[in-house]
């Protein structure tokens, strides 16, 4: 590839869209923010080991009875016998560290499973983005953000996170073309970017997690840089990348 | 329904993605602003009878064969051997009035078809965007807004004409929630409507209607209220509602 060959960012925003995105060489950042792949990050943050990211709630049920951690998220709320649901919070300590745990959430395991064969597949949130970002500019490849959505529909977090991440490498490279859906999401994101909480005021996912209690869970999956890994699909796991 | 009750208008961003957001009660409002939901406002305007909207370029052909004016284009080309592409200069004049003409495009058509089953379906653009806020705003129904995007794909023009819709009708009328990808684009609006052809400036398929010396398209297409016509879908023909 000639060095003045530019690398694509385009940003897909449902899970149901990806085969539109797909190639066999963009590497693929999935996005969940609320609360999915914020809650991925946090677990390898506190040394788990692998996750083993699962469509259905059976399935993992079945991780469970093997003796498996195993956390299950519908609609937004934990399910009823197992260890987790999807908030961060729920991944940090000890009781995470050196184990191997099964997850399935509304969303992001769905996003997850969509790219399974993809080139590369990594989990963003504004928890690990800097690392993230820096990984991505090494790679020399071109990146779909892969949005989780909302039950296969446009959300707004995911949307404003693929904005962030858009930002952060076009102003650091010239190696890059946008896609209309980037595009868009880098001009949403400089409105968002000095007051991202106020600014999803309206989101509806938002509006279902701050009904619900979780405004401390929202705050947090928005606070960068608080877990520095980036989880990357090696077959059926999660694993940590090595840097 | 008590007057309490609020719709909702959400944007869908691809035809693909139609079913995701498909419910049996609301208006979907096809847009293709570069080209084909600007050339039938304008068909119409100039006094066509009736646009039967095909998917496939075979379908359209035998409409020609039978003795139909027959429009087609695909990657933004007229395609040979039929009456006009989908620039909206091709459907000016007389030539049109009173005819029925058959029509098959890349994507606008597309998006016709897949929201054929819908409670109604209309045919949105900048040509007649006031006199179509207005009628919506009467309807008291949900509302999609189908974006036929550039082969299943998310397009900065039609996101545009969604968000513009979306302001519109939210800043008249307390009746309308908004989804997420309304909300997004209501924002996006707000930053481009100013200088919207300097805005699309880096978007993909205006730059590929560049390229093809088609700036005096672009331009016509994102003149407002050029063309203030509803067409409505009736069975398999496009007709022009009477208001």
């Amino acid at each position: 590839m000639s060095s003045e060959t530019k690398h694509k960012i385009d940003a897909c925003f449902s899970p149901h869209l990806y085969p539109v995105y797909a190639d066999a060489e963009s590497i693929v950042v999935v996005i969940d923010v609320f609360r999915a792949t914020s809650a991925i990050c946090v677990a390898f943050h506190y040394g788990a080991d692998k996750i083993i990211p699962v469509a259905s709630v059976e399935e993992a049920m079945q991780y469970k009875q093997q003796g498996f951690l195993a956390g299950a998220e519908r609609d937004a709320l934990k399910l009823d016998g197992f260890d987790f649901g999807n908030s961060p919070y729920d991944y940090m300590g000890d009781h995470v560290k050196g184990k191997t745990i099964a997850l399935t959430t509304t969303n992001g395991t769905q996003a997850i499973e969509a790219a399974r064969n993809a080139y590369k597949v990594v989990v963003g949130s504004f928890l690990n983005i800097d690392v993230l970002c820096e990984w991505l500019l090494k790679q020399n490849r071109g990146i779909i953000l892969l949005c989780s959505g909302w039950k296969n529909k446009f959300n707004m977090e995911d949307a404003l996170y693929a904005g962030a991440i858009t930002e952060k490498i076009f102003d650091q490279s010239d190696k890059f073309t946008l896609g209309d859906g980037c595009l868009a999401l880098k001009y949403l994101y400089q409105q968002a970017k000095h007051e991202p909480i106020k600014f999803l005021v309206h989101a509806s996912h938002k509006e279902r997690l701050s009904r619900l209690g979780l405004k401390k869970d929202i705050k947090y999956c928005l606070t960068p840089n608080q877990a520095p890994v980036i989880p990357i699909l090696e077959g059926k796991y999660l694993v940590k990348l090595k840097l």
